[in-house]
């Protein structure tokens, strides 16, 4: 198993290294790691992962400011990586925190949990994607704690 | 007639069985199944499921939350799910529910109906195309009553 | 010539026929009709009837609802209407009516109008569109009357 | 040299004209002119001049009206006209004047300016981009007086 | 190594000068330099660069203006440029400076930061990609003092 990380210079953690050490604590796997400048960098670095690099899977990691500027890029940015994935078959995972989706102080926390947590992900999509039947629809969320299945 | 289901870990209400379940109560079906984490991950999950499981539909089932990040995520997911049937020249049915679209305790029932229901335009899509024309302008609606044609 | 039809379900107005019948009033055509549940199933349906079914051009008709949702949807169509036309260098003319732009019991009378006026369109697209020329910058609109040009 | 003209019949000024005007005063060219509809043609229609008509560089006129509609509507048509140039290595030159953007009866001098002054970048563009190098950062605009350079 | 520079005649300030010099004075590099009217026009002319003048690299500098329809035209042109990257698998380094992002008598400042800040990304994507690993998740930012790592 080979994954892709791709990370940015912009971010305000580093999120990749603690994604790297989920992944290997878990499984076997080797890292190809590609860090550019900002956040809409990341289509093409995952793409170029992909076809050059030879991955099996990509994670894309972002840590879009709190302007209006920064959504925009992060909206650019997104679409980038879903036709990227679409033009090689080939999943990215797109692991964003939003700077002003917890306070400050509490960014680091959210941000290595959702970090952990997608690599699982990854390892599943990998490794044994039937898992992943058994959640849906479970209200599961990465960073944060899962929400449940809404009850009838 | 195989018929993919892309759904997510994210949605808080598994449609997807209820499609499966409605497909399988009409018609003589093959189901390959790929849940992933979230909603933008679709995507590149149907088209895997056209071009590497050979299904001839897919049914994509989401649901996107509350805030606005979610509903921008949703539109990026549509938007990918377009193209990967402009790629493709097969139909990715996309079953949406947003959380808001209606108080908590309710959702379960829209979203049942929207799956089940689009599980029936599924079978007309791959089956009976020709039916559905005869049904062209007249209100229909997946999850709440049918609104009708407007009279002059 | 032989046009294709693609419209839905969803719309409260069957445009298609109004369509239909003002092509078949002026012109000798063929007809491909394929009508699909809603707006976004518009742009591979479109691109299915030129490739598949070897039209020369399609009009493609949708009726979004008044909901901000409904305009999000419809926004997605064009581009993969836009899409669809760049993918095949085919003409896929657009007809939308938003229940929102006039009071509903005025809305079959625009959306026949614009209907009609769009296969006329569609009639000079293919069989004369040294025509159009001559009305280039005039202000037209269909549906509506027409706003002619602006005098300095 | 050979220039693709698109343009619409839903303009209320006819840009066209002027820029052909400035382009036969100024070079000896070959003009293929297509108009269409509405702004959300002229994608296909300035892809067609490329592919089709074998044009070096095409000219696209759009003057959307004021609605918000309009606006999206001219988005969409952005977005396309981009794509095209990005799937046949050719400009399009978008040569948008919106209905809004100037009192109604000082359009007409906007609107004229600009086709001039952008048939003015397209001869440079093909004939010597070079020309435009020693212009870059100049603050120059279409329509409107040049801003110039900020000075520090 | 061969860097692609595309930049605006829209622009009221000359950026790319300020990269080709930081360029020059760190490495041996070939420029091909392409200036074009507006930002809408970057997207076609770095892929022009990269598949016409065979550029390693593109840096594309635009300056949007203050108004709504300035920033909906930079967006337009930050998806086309991230389409062209995952066209031809190249970066194209996105180098926007918005006239309203600092008073204008200080926008040179920002500006020449900016553009020889990303001269400098430039060549270690280049030179020496994995030098860019060490600064991941350090909020690095160009044209303004660097934000750091956000501490637990």
């Amino acid at each position: 198993m080979k994954v892709g990380i791709a990370d940015t210079t912009f971010a305000r953690y580093d999120m990749a290294s603690d994604a790297i050490d989920e992944l290997k604590k878990r499984v076997s796997v080797d890292i190809a790691r590609y860090t550019v400048p900002g956040i809409k960098d990341l289509p093409v670095a995952s793409k170029k992962l992909i076809e050059e690099e030879d991955v099996d899977i990509v994670m894309a990691f972002g840590m879009p400011g709190p302007e209006d500027i920064d959504k925009r890029c992060a909206d650019q940015a997104s679409n980038g990586i879903i036709n990227a994935q679409l033009m090689t078959n080939t999943h990215i995972v797109e692991v964003f925190v939003h700077e002003d989706e917890a306070e400050e102080k509490n960014l680091p926390e959210v941000a290595e949990g959702r970090a952990r947590s997608h690599a699982r992900n990854v390892i599943k999509l990998i490794k044994s994607p039937k898992k992943l039947i058994k959640d849906a629809g479970k209200g599961k969320r990465e960073g944060y704690p899962d929400l449940g299945s809404i009850r009838r």
